[in-house]
């Protein structure tokens, strides 16, 4: 693997593209800031279900992308989009019974102290606002994030993603705290819980030394671009310390739930009730609309008040027709398959089967996740705890030669990051877990 | 009217909704941030080329939406959503020669100098990157805008938004320049045009006298928020002078074309070349996917560099490819269907016959606007120059009453915006005039 300065870099296209080629056209067109997955980059022209197609006719097992969280191309999601797109798609200064009635049964799956939704398109723009929110209410500027933090990429959000590397200067106002590192600092529950609210109160106090109040601790419930840690659920969970800290400051929890929400973690619709947390402010996103863009964020009504109260906001495509037609279809193939439940049955049989994979190839250090949101972190040698961030990187390019969609994530990028549609099933657990075990095989692990 | 503290408020729905109804479900669930246009809200649940209609079946010519820009629910791009919606539609990792195709065919409507596109879902996400841009290019912080300016909601493109009034702070190095008023500052091309050189170059002195170095002139080419500003075309247009000074201190001209782009200023396809200007950084939005949430920012390679070539950037929904499909169907039919053209032909005797109402109806005190973007300021009484924002309103939910959809602009939310999907034609021309008529007589004027 090159050296990179970012996790987003980790599993990107590093060749010399070809004269006239795709990806010289792309190039040429799109500029540097883009990125390709892997050494031979995909071209994905169809999908159904966990499956993508490839220009060629070539059939892969998706295991990475959450967008299409019931599945590529979903018949109830595609009528409901192609209907829609049919009649009309406007904006929010309309009255739209569809939107209201989205909004009631999307605030129906939250606490009933979240009781008000705003309409992005996008979780950064989602994040972005509920960043404002959280100045707003507690006249703040202070924001905590993790250490390998991934938020979006506004102005104000990529200041609070470090995993962007050095270009992305942080914000003036962002602290970072060490997310969990189970394979070099590990511990029992608590113990890794005590940490990271140590690491929130040290950040606090730097706060304070600084003259900086604190407004927010923007989290992802399941720290998806750290690595994935799910923590042991419940109320003693890895952020309640940290909460009641930022709390007692006078702060309040933004729980990004872009990446874990929407039943993914099995257990929970939300990520953060995993934790017995109710926060002030939730943000949401890619899976929201099985495809569609849009986002949005949740909050209290008194913690949005202040905001909301003196600033008018507009989103031309936030809540536009055929993007809610989609999310209500999104919501409704989820109760009517079952896909929570799923989530946490065949997430756990997931998990199981990549500790036997572990178990024969011990280079795989840690197995660990919530429902279908799994993290396999690779070691450079078995009983290391040295990254294997290279090897990593051979083994997406080697599942990817396999037939197998999946990508890396964490600190050093060498965290496999499995993150497959709901529809997710017990065959592909198999074809996930046999192409797994073959490449470490052949990599001579 | 109510007194309001942002011209978005100047057509907002200010009455008390009544218990169980669809309004106060939607205050609700969205919270306090939200509007809705008219007095008496609207409904819209189908449309139909420039025509849409209520839940109850009532039709409205619509002279207000550009997002639906070849008309609502147009089949081509009906049809290529629906189609792509049911293949696949992930994101720009993987290679996709549907968005590399459209990149090119995009530049290729832009000066040779504009060779990068970089894809975002709103035009608020465009400014903001754009803006990040240029001051990565120029090393410079500071950003003149137009005194009711708007620009989007991020909280960085929020500073560049006086239009949303009190409650969003100006951003710490923004700064505002008075639009043209002719109605109360008049004079010839060349005066109103020496008097915006004049005041961008005042502030560029305040700049310098702070401490501040200059990023970037960021303006909407036809001032749309600050009342339809189009100015007489050509290489003396309103903005050349004070893109020269900004030049000369080191910034960059930002082109926000998110409203008058693609087409429908009638001359050209973007409003910047109406001032014979090249800029460095130009953003797209609303009318691109004509539905779908896409929106874009254009900029010349050496200027997109400092940035791109420092900063991953990844926007999981920009370039997705439905929304790549809506906005190649939308290219694809402004060219079959000759809308350059018609919006410039269709729109010059719009504009006339919007001066024979105004003959008749001296309230209406200008015209003005380029192509199908239009703008009448209405003043409070024939010969006087108090702005007409009562009566304005009045006449928008008159207009409402007999079944066209316009709304309001300007710093004093007293100009019509004429805004209308670009397959606007004779007959709603006749429409549009007989209507606002009989509003102005009907109003007493």
């Amino acid at each position: 693997m090159t050296q990179t300065s970012s996790i987003l870099d980790a599993n990107a296209f590093t060749g010399t593209s070809v004269d006239g080629s795709l990806v010289r056209r792309r190039e040429r067109a799109l500029g540097p800031a883009y990125r390709l997955f892997y050494r031979e980059p995909v071209e994905l022209v169809r999908g159904s279900g966990v499956h993508v197609y490839d220009a060629d006719g070539r059939e892969y097992l998706d295991a990475y992308n959450n967008v299409a969280c019931v599945g590529h191309a979903h018949p109830r999601v595609v009528e409901a989009v192609a209907r829609q797109v049919g009649r009309i798609t406007t904006h929010t200064r309309y009255l739209d019974a569809s939107l209201v009635g989205y909004a009631e049964r999307l605030l129906a799956t939250f606490p009933a102290a979240l009781d008000r939704v705003m309409l992005t398109c996008t979780g950064s723009e989602a994040n972005d606002l509920a960043l404002r929110l959280a100045f707003a209410a507690t006249g703040g500027t202070g924001v905590i994030v993790t250490e390998e933090a991934y938020h979006g990429n506004t102005a104000l959000v990529t200041g609070t993603s470090p995993s962007l590397g050095a270009g992305a200067a942080p914000g003036e106002h962002v602290w970072t705290v060490p997310a969990p590192d189970p394979v070099r600092r590990p511990g029992t529950p608590a113990e890794v819980a005590a940490r990271f609210t140590a690491a929130v109160a040290t950040a606090l106090e730097e706060m304070a030394a600084a003259g900086v109040r604190p407004a927010a601790l923007l989290v992802d419930t399941i720290l998806s671009s750290d690595g994935v840690h799910a923590h042991p659920g419940g109320p003693g969970g890895l952020l309640a310390g940290a909460v009641s800290a930022v709390r007692r400051a006078g702060g309040v929890l933004v729980a990004d739930e872009v990446q874990p929400g929407f039943a993914r973690t099995g257990e929970h619709v939300w990520g953060f009730e995993r934790h017995g947390l109710v926060p002030e402010i939730a943000t949401l996103g890619k899976p929201m609309g099985g495809g569609l863009p849009i986002a949005a964020v949740v909050a209290q009504e008194a913690v949005l008040a202040p905001f909301a109260g003196t600033t008018p906001y507009f989103n031309t495509f936030g809540g536009t027709h055929v993007s809610i037609a989609a999310a209500t279809a999104v919501l409704d193939v989820i109760e009517a398959e079952g896909l929570q439940r799923r989530a946490a049955d065949v997430g756990a049989v997931l998990a199981e089967a990549l500790r036997d994979v572990a178990a024969r190839h011990p280079v795989a250090a840690d197995v660990r996740g919530a429902g279908l949101y799994l993290g396999v972190e690779l070691v450079a040698e078995p009983g290391s705890t040295e990254p294997g961030g290279a090897l990593a990187a051979d083994v997406v390019n080697g599942m990817r030669a396999r037939g197998v969609l999946t990508s890396v994530c964490g600190r050093f990028g060498n965290t496999l990051k499995v993150r497959p549609p709901l529809v997710f099933g017990l065959r592909d657990v198999e074809r996930y877990c046999t192409q797994l075990d073959g490449v470490l095989t052949d990599l001579g692990w």
